[in-house]
């Protein structure tokens, strides 16, 4: 009798298979193209393969299991790959320490010159001890001396301000910000800054030099609320059902900084204690997230934000294991869904002060639109949905070691290039646009999204026509990669989508498609993607191929500006208030421009 | 063989015995005059004679101590008194609950006109809900509503503002200090503010109306930090010997407070939730452990504060349970040893504006003085000791019920009075001042403090005399209560302090003793004292009976004042800055006016 086939879904990395059920885990991990750690090679021995099961069916816990894992971990759901077997479907997330390659961030973004406008200021002071004569306390010493000389300073530094004055021999490097002491520190301490794009997947984090602004070190982590659901809305639903829903979802994403912030701090030999500052940017459910908001009302029309104005407070009241002063500033946002991070990725383009007509964009599963015309600033945000991440594409996954990121087409010969160049697991967003806009280039594809013609790769399965990109013979260990017809149409929905937001806001300044003289595209997805790709299949308008711009983590570097500009932070909050906010879903000509955008 | 005898000390009521080795906790605290809980008669079946071995030795816990009290209390050291046997000198903290009566505290003061000046305002709110047509946040709808258009709020307000907006059909109340947004209520919500005056001994806590700064509901309990030392001087040495001890003192009086603030919500029917605002003061001491300011330099010359300007800063910070946005505010302090109790107390007591010439002292085991001359301020703190909270003397005890408190020596009739009428069981601080007057009155002192004359009650007890007061054979389940020569030089020693530093303060204002118009005396002992006896040894300098108040706990009403009125906010801290202050030990007359100021 054959077994039945049981779906099994790795996360963070999104890859799904199917495997016969009674497959161990850490195979179908390998089937599927992970790359699983598995020191003793399956045998059980050594522990290192672990997940987590987030849904469905394993078998029950082994001997094996049960000495190797601590009860909580079981408990938690934590299982060794190569013990642990599929009885049906299952969602299964495999924990980073246990990936041997790590999926690609998105760290890099073209470093603009540092705006430098500090927040904070160090300042050295040297103080004549208490004596009979002199009984002032330690604070109005040190308060006095400082420049303004009425400063003042939270409960925590305060609680630190005795030992660290007579420790120092009265001799202390004072961290001012405005008038508010932030930390006292032995001279000649070096002071750093926090900078952080928390996205929904991932997040991208950078240690700065708050005395010239620049970038000391980088790291890069899954976001870990991926593990309450994939999407922003499944995780307002998690947090709507779980009355404790929204502090766990907290709890891991200040987990994740914490440990990210220690990574950093070792790369460059600091003390988490030398970070004053953090500057943490993300959409708006993200932030709300973060700073303990409820979410609530931004998955129920008309999805308004709780906060949209700049929130500045201790990084202690989040327990972020900065210096007991250091504040987080959180930059404003627009609108529901479009938050304080297309509003960095704004500010970290300067666009603030753009002297052309640009139109900027970040596309993730909610693409963010600003046009820039005459000094006036339209904004919107469109649901683009997750197939750029991989996700509703049946041979889909995240843009990680394997994913076959770009597609070339020439008569029978199909050329596909791999991140790593691995062999081929899945693809990606930017494969999978390639593969779109090159079906279409050599007439494989009609503009509704039906595959046409004849190909030796166009073939039938289950009764579905769909492209073969990449044999399983043809590569050792490699999958069957296949595009269908479904999938293109997941394309198209979201091409679609991002094309219409476009056209709303041109609409609305009054221009057509080739006065924009500047085009930056924002983000990972944006880094990566083929412009030309993108223009053939239709998202983007035919504007000249110069005009684009692919600026990385452009929020990561407005976060990073963020940290030592007053200014910028000022022109943050004017940009969110000049703003003019278009809702998609109730423009006149939404219906007719969609439509027309979906096709090919 | 006679059993060897063991010293026993009750605390928090300071009673203390000797009793032979294996007598049980109950029967001692019974022969102290302690009124312990023992509803069962002692049989071990109740578990309502619960104490606390703070130091020393008890018989090992028996099976049924085990069966009664929770493993955890075992290892904290709590006991059932009628179990438990003395085997040694010990230490036992008596808890609350385990009182039949309890300590007498200071809550009463002069309540005097309330000077409004609201800290917290509430405003009556009517939004707009957001529609797809006005898509602001919740916060920006109610920060444009409320007067100055521009408020701000702390997280904690800001994750309640969607819930409580829809829930109250955006229509709220909003309680705003200063442009801060402290609280989002239903209409019709009445505000409360908690005043707490945290002694070194007694809590007293006040709930407070903050529409017209009346006080709803009044509680007291013994500060929880005694069982870490009775002075500040052990409860600094608990925290520099031990890495956490200054949290467990914060934490112990943070429960405290929690607990009075509790009850007296429940006086009243109102939700903890409903208090926006606490202000609360004491000496130097527990207002940096309070606020987690490091203490250590408070115990080493030259004694100065870590912090003197006032402290504001949220509830939630301490752990306060207070409703999500509200503050606390703490006065400013003098010096290390002149606190915010004192500023409170003064401002209490308006001195800021008194026109005539005052002194006004709160006497404790220091005693901090103030002295107001033609504008001018000058304020000292003196080492009283803790004679006056029955400390140091051989049969005495604090403010607790069978305490003496009035002493009246009429030829061989000797009338005691005590506190609630019970069986005399110690001394008080009232009572033997009234003592030693009283043997200086009939001449049975000689003014270095020496008995002197004859009187049958003047008796020789192991080498030394000593005045039998009350015999216990006279009364039903009565102590024998003594005063001897040594106890008379403790009140020397603390009369003498005190003395010192009221004629040290005229003497820098270049005044004499009859030029105090007002002689202002503060405090639980200063309510209670008789004052003609206070002149009579030589504490207080002979001036007219009629120049002396008694107000009470002046520092609770000024906490209570502070609550409402920014503008005694602000002349606390002029008061402050304002204030000379006179250090005695380095002052050129300290001794010569101390040695004189001994004599009876």
């Amino acid at each position: 009798m054959e077994k039945h086939q049981v779906q099994v879904e790795l996360q963070p990395i999104g890859l799904r298979i199917k495997v016969p059920a009674g497959t161990s885990v850490l195979e179908a991990a390998h089937l599927a193209g992970a790359e699983l750690v598995a020191l003793c090679g399956g045998k059980g021995v050594c522990g290192t393969c672990r997940v987590r099961l987030l849904s469905g069916e394993l078998s029950p816990a082994s001997d094996t299991e049960k000495d190797e894992l601590a009860a909580e971990d079981l408990k938690a759901g934590v299982r060794l790959a190569c013990e642990a077997l599929l009885l049906g479907d299952a969602r299964l997330e495999i924990p980073r320490e246990s990936l041997t390659t790590p999926q690609r961030l998105q760290l890099e973004g073209q470093e603009l010159p540092t705006v430098m406008d500090p927040v904070i200021r160090l300042h050295d002071v040297r103080l004549k001890p208490p004596d009979l004569d002199d009984l002032g306390s330690d604070f109005t010493r040190l308060g006095t001396a400082v420049p303004g000389g009425n400063a003042r300073a939270s409960l925590d530094v305060l609680s630190t301000i005795s030992e660290n004055l007579r420790r120092n021999g009265w001799h202390v490097s004072v961290a001012l910000r405005g008038d508010e002491i932030v930390a006292i520190i032995p001279p000649g301490t070096k002071p750093y800054g926090l900078a952080v794009d928390v996205g929904t997947t991932k997040l991208a984090a950078y240690l700065v030099n708050l005395e010239n602004g620049s970038t000391v070190a980088k790291s890069g982590a899954m976001n870990p609320q991926i593990a309450f659901g994939e999407d922003i809305i499944s995780r307002i639903e998690y947090t709507n059902r779980n009355s404790n829903g929204a502090r766990s979802l907290q709890t891991r994403l200040v987990d994740a900084l914490n440990t990210l912030l220690e990574e950093l701090c070792q790369q460059v030999h600091a003390s988490t204690e030398q970070v004053m500052e953090a500057v943490i940017v993300g959409n708006t459910a993200m932030h709300h997230l973060l700073a303990g908001l409820p979410v609530r009302q931004l998955g129920e029309s008309p999805y308004v934000a709780a906060v949209s104005e700049p929130l500045d407070f201790l990084a202690s009241e989040l327990d972020l294991h900065l210096s007991p002063g250091a504040h987080v500033y959180l930059p404003p946002n627009i609108a529901g869904y479009v938050g304080a991070d297309h509003v960095s990725m704004l500010i970290g383009s300067r666009l603030q002060e753009a002297a052309v007509t640009t139109l900027a964009l970040d596309i993730g599963t909610n693409t963010e639109i600003s046009l820039f015309h005459e000094g006036k600033h339209w904004s919107c945000s469109c649901a683009s949905g997750p197939a750029f991440e991989g996700a509703h594409i049946g041979d889909g996954m995240r843009a990680a070691p394997g994913a076959i990121e770009r597609v070339r087409i020439e008569g029978t010969q199909i050329q596909v290039h791999t991140i790593n160049e691995q062999a081929a697991c899945g693809i990606c967003g930017s494969g999978i646009l390639d593969a779109v806009a090159e079906f279409r280039r050599v007439g494989l594809l009609d503009e509704r999204g039906a595959f046409r013609g004849v190909h030796p790769n166009l073939i039938e399965e289950g009764g579905e026509v769909c492209f073969l990109l990449v044999d399983a013979s043809d590569q050792e260990d490699g999958r069957r990669v296949r595009v269908s017809r479904k999938d293109i149409n997941e394309i198209q929905l979201a091409k679609g989508a991002i094309r219409t937001g476009i056209e709303i806001l041109l609409s609305e300044a009054g221009i057509q498609a080739d006065q924009i003289e500047q085009f930056i595209v924002a983000g990972a997805f944006g880094t990566y993607l083929d412009v030309g790709s993108a223009i053939r299949i239709g998202m983007f308008p035919d504007i000249p191929l110069k005009r684009f711009r692919q600026v990385g983590n452009a929020a990561g570097e407005g976060a990073r500006q963020l940290l030592v500009s007053n200014r910028l932070r000022a022109e943050a909050v004017q940009m969110s208030k000049r703003v003019m906010y278009v809702e998609l879903a109730r423009h006149a000509q939404f219906m007719k421009t969609y439509v027309k955008a979906l096709a090919l």
